[in-house]
């Protein structure tokens, strides 16, 4: 058990990535429409897996596939049309059947939104299973 | 103080919207993206003011908005594409600045997803102000 | 090869369906975004299928696809947050391979939009494949 | 009139701009969906602007839109997930009235995608306008 409960806090792993808002994302306002801010978390994720090394299409490929179980976002300041924003996101803890990334999004420096999540591993028939040792630290 | 902070739930308020699963809404596993959730509830929570006899878009004509201050998801089984998915939403509780929605999400009649979110009520100037009396039941 | 190009004209296929604008598919006008209209004629045409008794997601099981080869559209008048709009489809052409589909948007009877599509009938591995005799109309 | 319509083919522009195809833009088959190719289309529109010394955020905080009038696109080959795909962009014909841009996707050097697109300029009130002095090159 106490095998598959690694704590990552021991391994850091973090990535900053920087996106800049499209129009269509925006919303009456001229505002980041607030479902938007989870489709930059999902690519936030993924830079992170490729600074790693690993690309999530091939791990889709091999039949790895994480889902969505929680996710949680508060809104501190608006985000605008054409602004470019600093997604830094960081895996907080991982165990071989799931991983819980933070976030935090910036606009010239300043914090604008903070969130969470926890994904599951599954596979193709998309019922649980552990992530490929590809996914972990060499010891 | 007392009369800017009425407990809602003494005043049930909620709201059942059918929505179909579209195919542009889902991910390569075929299954509803779960940033897509935040879009139903988005409609749910329209849907519930319409069935107040307020349309959204008459509030945003008086300068009156609702902006996302917090929302929380909990994905608990896949939702298919083309799936008829039914949303019940309910104000859970209301201050003159802010709404507290809670969100239950089912496909045949099972539990899939639920969630919580809290708006707060802005002006044209993006700055807080209070929701005008038609948002209000008659005492 | 005359069996294979049947003019559908001779056995019209067209429906309507109808759709209310949501907040998250329009602009910082409030207008319906562009790119949007062409995941209303996605649904249209699921429709008009199932009008026939044919569901898109059991001709996907049954490794049956269709895959956009050409898509036009003139817009005519905006579309605006909250309306409800028609979308008229129609069957044009059919051949064993290819669907051609004209759109017309309408909002309050007017006539707001014109489109028109040509989807091509791949299999799973993305190569052209006849379409089921399912979705021929009997002689 | 002559004065309204110059062939900017005689002051060529063009941009290409590279984009990495997200995750949520795709659909069951892993191919980015055809919608989202004008999405991207938009994207390029932003930055050829941009490329020229103008921000399209700036202009709309002028009074100075963009509607879409008429666009078209053929589909010569799928997008895959996690693709960069290259757009290159062309005004290949402008009035003080409206914008002609083509376009072409590219992914490692082959032509995926064509398409074409007329823009009309409106102001605030959604009427025609001419389209201010910057954004014309100096004689």
């Amino acid at each position: 058990m106490k095998r598959q409960r690694i704590n990552m806090s021991e391994h850091p792993d973090s990535f900053e990535l920087q996106v800049r808002v499209r129009y269509v994302e925006c919303d009456s306002f001229g505002l980041l429409h607030h479902a938007r801010y989870f489709e930059y978390f999902e690519m936030a994720r993924t830079e992170l897996l490729r600074s790693r090394g690993i690309r999530y299409r091939d791990l889709e490929a091999q039949g790895v596939f994480f889902v969505m179980s929680h996710i949680e976002c508060r809104y501190r300041a608006p985000v605008r049309y054409d602004d470019v924003v600093t997604i830094r996101t960081r895996v907080v803890r991982q165990t071989r059947a799931r991983v819980d990334h933070t976030y935090e999004m910036l606009v010239d420096g300043r914090l604008v939104t903070e969130a969470a999540s926890t994904l599951a591993c599954v596979g193709r028939d998309g019922r649980p299973r552990l992530m490929p040792d590809a996914m972990w630290p060499a010891k």
